[in-house]
């Protein structure tokens, strides 16, 4: 295996009463990459397409995340033979910026191509310890909700980050995401300004009483368990006073059958959840002509759950 | 069926990482009680043996539960034909003011008694409806998180208050309890004002991961992710504080193998989770010694988790 050509999806960060825990894979909106091994050591970004983003390996997320695994390679000399380095070209579709996890998708896709160019010496957690670095540079902090469900697909909770434990919960079959990006831009200092040190006790009850009717959800397949855990109660209302439209995106969403509507990671982009594909295309409409009447540009995307997370498309 | 005499359980609330939310039934601790129909109106406390309490209905647990029932039914003729009222006797094990749903025994028992002796015109969303407003007497706020293991039986988690939602959530089979209660009075109005109206944000975090793990834990039978999960930031932090050798109970607890160590309730008993009853048994006595260097008494219980909730002990 020389070469790995890989589908690095999108992914939802802080789904409502999830705030820093829950994830999920998206399966329709992602970048593609491909990575090749190099007689030459280390990690060279050689392509990027799509968007404006830095080459030197150790200012991008990809490149950090792939010279973290390649350090622990070093300090490891048993898990693989292979003495040469990789290149890595980026087919960029998510913006940075969008709320839809771009840094991740890149961090991630990075270090699990070359764990399958090297015949998968690290577990999957051991990659998200690696895209974490990315995350890193991106945002200032390793923060792990996004690269989480690219690598293990499907919904995922961080349950403690150091040490880091993910879990991986079921998924609803039917389970539709409709995501509209309006095309604004956000400060992440913006987006963590707003946030409160503090929050009330009886707030934190609400929100944690929706974390486990949320996980239980998605054990017993109740979609309207999962529709009533949807609800934010600690960050959505500072945060969504940023996002332009955002209560009548959500009414809008909610009228229209959503079973539930949030902020995607720290926004801009809104999420919504439904159960089967039409309601999920009906919603797309109804958000991107609220936009349209605003003169913001707005993207918008349906998106399964993806089980599998990252995807190989070919193999050289 | 003229009377019927039950089993009315002990349960643990406030577990852990659920303040307010989460909580459990037992099976070897719990009162007994007989209610009888009786061609007399309305509800006859007529005898209370083992505690104390009060006998007027309107002033006892278990009587203003029973009366909530009978007001629901008297506003919907249709759900009985039953004209007459009800004697109730409590044959009471379970201490007020121990942590482990003393009242909540009384008032749950009292509900599904007269439920079962009216063929079941309510459902047990219903009966923990009526249980809180015997709750709301002994606590000042109509709590449900221990009527609603006592009356669903194994774990509970309390989704939402108003309305009232309650979520039966898969139990381990191998999980045993075991029960500290130092015989030591700690004042409700103390037990609250410990508790900070607010919380840090990062503190709330760690909280809602631990419920979603939790949750996911007794879903896929996995003791290791309970144990980890088994973790109060909140409200632990501060409340041990009023009970002595907390700490170290904790400490030994875990030490013996314990899979997580918290307050029942609001105290003063302490709860552990084991894996299999050999453990919870050594726990138990290890614990009892701690008391007894200290001059406190202390009674101690090892308990399976109760899968049914109250039981029917004879039917006449």
């Amino acid at each position: 295996m020389k070469e790995i050509k890989i589908f690095a999806p999108a992914t939802i960060a802080n789904i409502s009463c999830g705030f820093d825990v829950l994830g999920c894979c998206l399966d329709t909106i992602g970048d593609e990459m491909i990575i090749r091994k190099s007689p030459e050591k280390g990690i060279k970004i050689t392509k990027i397409v799509g968007m404006d983003l830095p080459y030197e390996a150790n200012n991008n997320v990809a490149g950090v995340a792939a010279l973290a695994l390649l350090d622990k390679l070093a300090s490891n000399k048993e898990l693989t033979n292979y003495q040469g380095g990789f290149e890595i070209e980026i087919y960029k579709n998510i913006k940075p910026g969008s709320g839809i996890g771009s840094s991740a998708a890149s961090a991630a896709g990075a270090v699990f191509a070359i764990n399958e160019l090297l015949d998968k010496p690290f577990s999957k957690l051991e990659l998200v310890e690696f895209a974490r670095k990315g995350e890193e540079l991106a945002c200032g902090s390793p923060i792990a909700d996004n690269v989480a469900p690219a690598i293990f697909g499907g919904f995922t909770l961080v349950r403690s980050t150091a040490p880091l434990e993910i879990l991986q919960l079921p998924t609803l079959k039917d389970l539709y995401a409709t995501i509209i990006h309006p095309q604004i831009e956000i400060k992440t200092a913006d987006s963590r300004a707003v946030l409160p040190d503090k929050i009330p006790l009886k707030d934190g009850v609400k929100q944690w009483a929706n974390v486990g009717a949320f996980v239980h959800a998605l054990h017993t397949e109740d979609y309207e368990l999962l529709s009533n855990s949807l609800k934010d109660y600690i960050v959505e209302p500072h945060r969504s006073k940023l996002i332009p439209e955002f209560d009548k995106i959500k009414k809008t969403a909610l009228k229209e059958g959503a079973l539930g509507c949030g902020i995607s990671g720290s926004g801009p982009s809104i999420f919504t959840f439904s159960k089967g594909i039409q309601i999920a295309e009906i919603i797309s409409d109804k958000l991107s002509l609220i936009f349209k009447n605003t003169h913001i540009e707005s993207h918008h995307y349906v998106s399964k759950i993806n089980t599998q997370g990252i995807k190989i498309i070919s193999i050289q």
